[in-house]
Order: C-alpha cells, then sequence, then structure tokens
C-alpha cells in the first residue's frame, strides 16, 4: 500500500540500528557495563563563541530577522562571510555565489547528486564509503561506481580510480579526513588523483567533478595537513559541514561551496535549488546560520579525540589487532579477526557488550569500525573487554 | 551538463521572485516607499516561553545531549511529548510511534508524499493552493489532479472532489486555515469531505489518506474552530509546523502526525524513514526539537495578526476590491480588477511600489494574494497606494 521501494533504505541504517540495540542493552544492564563504539556522534560540547553566539542573537531586538525563513541558499551576509573565509585560508576568489548553506551535509550531498544528474550518470565513490552516498546517488537516478582504497595505505588507488572511470562518470566523491578509515589522504596522492581527472576529462571532453565531503577537514591529529581541493583541481565542489567541527551534529548547519572555474554555475545553482525545493530543504535553520558570523573560525577542543585515539589504538595494539593506525577523524577500521565481521560484531556485543560496526554496508566486509568520540571513560572501562577478545579471537582458543 | 528537469523548480517560486524584486526597491527608494505583501514570514516575535527553553538548554551540563544527532524520527522523549499533547487536546491515543519530528513542514510533507507513493498513484490538491504540494507530489513521481475551490465561499467543493476521485487517488491534501484564501473550512463542510472519501474508499476497497497541512491551525480569528480531522476521518495523516504558531519559520521545527486507525502503520513509518534518508534529512534541529518540551502548548500573540487583517480587509473594501473576508492564517486573496493578475501585480508593483503575490502559480488565475504579516506602519503607509490602486483600476479612468 506505501512505497516499497524504499524498503532497501529503511533496513540499511546498520549504525543506527546497533545504537539501538547498544541503548536497549544499557537500558537491560546498565549503562557503566556497554561499550558503544557505534555512532560518530561528537563528544566534545561547542566551543563557548557558539553559546555567545547564540546567546547575543537571542537577545536582538529584531526576532524575526533571526527565526524567520532565510532565502533558499542561505543569509546573503552568511554566504558572504563564508566566502571570505575560505578565500582568506585558502586564496581562493569565492562571491556568495558560490556558497550555498543547507540544513546540514546530508542535504547538501542528496541536492548535490540530484542538481548534477542527467540520464545515465555515474558517480564514483571509494569503499569503504559512509553509506549514505549510495543512497543520494540512487535518489538521484545515477549510477554507484565503487573502487576499493588501497587496502595497505588506505589511501586512494588511483589507478583503480582510473579504470572506473567512463564516458558516463560525473563525479567522484572522497571524504579525507575519512569515515571509516580515519586515513588522512597526503598531499601527493590527491594531485596524482587530479592528474587522473584532469586526463580522463580531456580523454572525454566534458568536466568530472570532485565533491570533497568535508566534515573532518580540521579533526586531524598529526602534521598531514588537508590541501583545499579547489586549490589542486578546478572542478571541484566542497561540502563542508560544522557537525563536528563545532560540535553541532543535531543543528543541521553546513553549506556546498563552489570552485569558481566551475562551467556554467548559474545553471547548476538553478538546478541545485530546484533540488533543494523538490526534496523540501526550505533552508538552514537561521539561528545556527548566523551564530557563524560569529563562530565559524573556531573549532572543538581536539585533544580529546586525540587522547582518546592515542588510548584506544595503544590498547588494540598492544591486543595485537591489525588496523592502519588512523590520523584524521574518530574512528578506528580494525581487521576482524574472523573473515565473518558481521559475526564477529554480533558476538562480541552479546558476549562482551563490546558494539562496532561492521563495514560491510560501507563497501568493506571484514572489518569492523570503532568510533572513538566517547567518553575517556567508557574507553578505559572498556579495556579488559578488548584484551578478553584478543584472547578469545587471536590466541585460536575460541570455545 | 546539469539535471534541467529541475529547471521547472528554479523558476517557479514566485513568491521568492518577488520578494528579491521588492527588496532591490526598497535598496534603490528606501524601504518606507516600498509595500512588500509577498511573504509569509511571521511579523511576530516568539513566545518568551522560546526564549526561556533555549537558555535553560544552553545551560545544560550534556551538551551533546542538545547538539548531538537525535535518531532520524526524533528524540524519544520529544515525541512521546507531542503524542500526550495531541491525546489531551483532541482527545486521541496516540504514542511516540504515530509522530515522526521533521526538520520543517517542506521536509514532512515532500518526505511523505514520497513515502505514500505507488506507481500510477494521484493526489488530489485544491486550487488555489500552496506551490510546493506539486513540486512534492511530482518528486513522489505520482500525478497531481487539481480541484477548484468553491470560489464563492473559498470552501471544499466536495461533489468536485468527488468526480476528481478515482481509483488512484492515494491522498488529498488540504489546509486549513488556508494558503492564499485565509478561508477556514467550516466542520461541515469537512464532514462532507470525510463522507465523499469513505465512500470513495468503500467503492474502490483501498484507503485514501487525507494530509492535513496545518501551520496555520491556531490562526484563526473569529468563532471557527479547526476541528481535529483525526477524529472526523481515521485515515489522516496531520503535518504540523511550529513556523507560525511559536513563530519559527527559519528554524525548520514540524512533525508527521498519523492516526492510529492507519493501515499497517510500520510499513508506512518504514517508507517514512526511508524517504527522509534519500532526500537528506537526518533529524530535525535538535535545539529546537528539545524546546518543544517548555513551549509546544504556547502560541504568538495573534491579535497583532487580526489588527492587521481588520485595517488592511476595511481599507480594500472600502475601496470596493472584491474578496471573501478571510477568518484564518495571515492572508488577503483579492480579484484582480483586471483579467491578468500577473500584469496587475506587475503594475502596481512599478506604479505604487505595492507587491503582492498574482496566484496563478497557485492554479487560481486572476487574484492576487496579501501577506499580512507585516509590520502595522508599512499597512498604514500603504493605505494612500491602495487608495490610488482602487481609482486608477475600479473607476475605469485607467490613464
Amino acid at each position: 500500500m506505501y512505497n516499497s521501494e524504499l524498503n532497501k533504505y529503511s533496513s540499511g541504517d546498520v549504525i543506527m540500528e546497533l545504537n539501538a540495540y547498544a541503548a536497549g542493552l544499557e537500558r537491560t544492564y546498565g549503562k557503566d557495563t556497554v561499550f558503544n563504539y557505534t555512532l560518530g556522534n561528537p563528544s566534545v560540547a561547542p566551543p563557548e563563541s557558539v553559546y555567545e553566539a547564540v546567546r547575543d542573537l537571542m537577545n536582538k531586538t529584531d526576532q524575526m530577522a533571526v527565526h524567520g525563513y532565510s532565502p533558499n541558499p542561505g543569509f546573503r551576509n552568511v554566504r558572504q562571510h563564508i566566502a571570505e573565509m575560505i578565500n582568506r585560508k585558502y586564496g581562493r576568489e569565492l562571491t556568495l555565489e558560490h556558497v550555498y548553506l543547507v540544513p546540514g551535509s546530508c542535504a547538501g550531498l542528496a541536492i548535490l547528486c540530484k542538481a548534477l544528474t542527467e540520464p545515465g550518470d555515474e558517480f564514483i565513490v571509494i569503499a569503504p564509503y559512509f553509506t549514505e552516498y549510495s543512497a543520494y546517488v540512487d535518489a538521484a537516478g545515477a549510477k554507484l561506481v565503487e573502487v576499493m582504497v588501497d587496502l595497505e595505505t588506505f589511501h586512494l588507488d588511483n589507478e583503480a580510480i582510473r579504470r572506473a572511470t567512463t564516458p558516463h562518470t560525473k563525479a567522484i566523491i572522497i571524504d579525507s579526513p575519512n569515515n571509516p578509515s580515519g586515513a588522512v589522504y597526503p598531499e601527493e596522492n590527491l594531485r596524482c588523483l587530479s592528474r587522473v581527472l584532469r586526463e580522463k576529462e580531456a580523454e572525454y571532453g566534458h568536466p568530472i567533478f570532485l565533491i570533497s565531503d568535508e566534515p573532518y577537514r580540521e579533526i586531524v591529529y598529526g602534521d598531514t595537513e588537508m590541501p583545499y581541493l579547489m586549490n589542486l583541481y578546478g572542478h571541484t565542489i566542497v561540502s563542508y559541514s560544522y557537525s563536528k567541527s563545532l560540535s553541532l551534529a543535531g543543528e543541521r548547519i553546513a553549506y556546498l561551496a563552489f570552485s569558481e572555474e566551475i562551467p556554467d554555475l548559474p545553471d547548476l545553482m538553478r538546478a541545485v535549488g530546484g533540488a533543494g525545493r523538490i526534496f523540501g530543504h526550505a533552508c538552514a535553520p537561521t539561528l545556527f546560520q548566523l551564530a557563524l558570523l560569529k563562530c565559524s573560525d573556531d573549532l572543538v577542543d581536539i585533544s580529546q579525540y586525540r587522547e582518546n585515539r592515542d588510548l584506544l589504538a595503544g590498547h588494540l595494539k598492544k591486543c595485537g589487532f591489525e588496523f592502519v593506525p588512523p590520523e584524521g577523524a574518530f574512528y578506528i577500521l580494525m581487521k576482524s579477526p574472523v573473515d565473518d565481521a558481521v559475526r564477529f560484531a554480533k558476538e562480541i556485543a552479546e558476549k562482551y557488550r563490546v558494539i562496532v560496526v561492521p563495514t560491510d554496508a560501507f563497501g568493506l566486509p571484514g572489518y569492523v569500525r570503532f568510533a572513538y568520540c566517547v567518553s575517556r571513560d567508557m574507553i578505559e572501562r572498556s579495556l579488559p573487554a578488548l584484551s578478553s577478545i584478543a584472547e578469545e579471537y587471536l590466541k585460536g582458543n575460541r570455545s
């Protein structure tokens, strides 16, 4: 009686399902006995500047200028502010016309895929990938093409990307720092990608867009700095979110930034506006749009995430688990000690109440993801359980 | 190079375009000389309880419980709170499973149309109708069927609805108080609708859903009270928004409420979740979700809208313009004194800087809409211009 084509999207949200399972265990056994590593929900409070900005806005005389509708692409002064911030930081020459505020990067990516898609188009994603990409590409009516990451380094396998590119390739979606691997792609790896894409553009005679999904841009722990991709490749569109940098994941505040080099930008912006409209995205929430005027350059205290990483990664290593040490975001992607990662995740959830996400739905079987954006205390309490899991699975003495 | 099918949605937003035109005039000639009646953006400040709720939430110890992701359908305690509010006010027996929070009613309606649609389905809308309905029905892949309102009363023409119903009718969308007419459908008019729908359900052997879009439910000036439609018709889904009742249009906070009598609700909720996901709606903004726990029962000071209506409607009547006196929302739908309402709107914008919206895009040519959610002062300043317009167009002495 209802739209059954949507069923595939209602069961695919593995992370939310596991999180609900963990919440159920917590209700039954008490919060302190469950180690929930499922959800990429920030665990560090927003910076003080967010509070100041909100307090100031709630005291403004003209409250309807704060809480009324903004134009669909966002307030003009906020778009201008973001364009100037990008120009200052990364040496671009964007104007407000290159910035479109969206209610969260999920909205931005869904809108962008729809706006770019012509019949027959293909979008390349790098497995393992954020599960929602496939939903947005699918909703746009385009074809998803998965290219496996280099499993030694979790950097881009540019030769595999070259082979996957066809005359139908409209765009490639990447995210660095990466969810779920925590990898940060080195500059040379990204330069190589841009060479491949330029070569393929020349071969096929049309643009191939690079969609850079950057919610974790500033969540980087080593010396690796993420280059601004527009500076390496002119046909770049950045999807940026304040979910992680300001810990505002629930407030749905993000933007799309379009390189000045994108051809026929007014046509694309018309399509973006149309896609936003048919999907029901009237505007990004206005209080937090305006708050950005005060706090867009600020950052949560990422040392807490770094310390979490060091503690958890150190222990997993000591236990003998296999993983590539993550340099950014707040995830560790660990090789499952048994081939069937779904079974492994299920067993350790039931026996040890350690809840991790098997990445089969991310396009990479055989691995599980730890999200370490959790309390230090929870990580510490989980260490004995992780040792027991190593004991059981790595020493060959399974019962 | 981009999705050109979306072009039809990028030019159709007449209201935003006219509003931008008015803003341009204001920049050129000064704000005080332009009378912008285009936008349904609330002009009355949110009630004090909204500020208290936000202040309290921004002071909470666990900030990540405020600003982190909520589950897709919203926080469980907020859904429960809304279900209880509906039960208390309207005598229903909803649970949290019947309430799905959405980031604005645009999102809610887009999601709902998509979730309900099976191949071949038709949605009936009542012309003149909120222009976005056609975008959502279209995006869902369903067919829009327009039924003209009774132009004497601007109430439902239930015989015309009966004739428009076919075995493919999946749902009918109504909104009372109505945008753009300001009509409030009398209870008997709605009872008659429910009889027609029940009769057609029996004839066709499947449910026909009544989607009641209710952003203006409480914005009613006379004694007419809007019945709760679930109490008249079991297969009702309510789309409610806090945009107008709390003046939070920019904050994107709304919900869908599903009658207990809807068959196979878990199937529908799965489809709703899937539609939300593919359209990129992660969750309703969390700060304002939680604020509802404190202020969901409050209401802006609607006496300001009533006084605006009385002033503007009184003057238009004195001038001799034709319109049905509005009983709710904040719109007056006036018959254009010349057949071509688009030309009329253009001429009075250029000559008198009175900006109104011709309702051709709402499915009703020959009329213009005044949105009187504006400052009292602006209405007063516009009265001489309205008199001059009457002088020019109604007295036959056009130059």
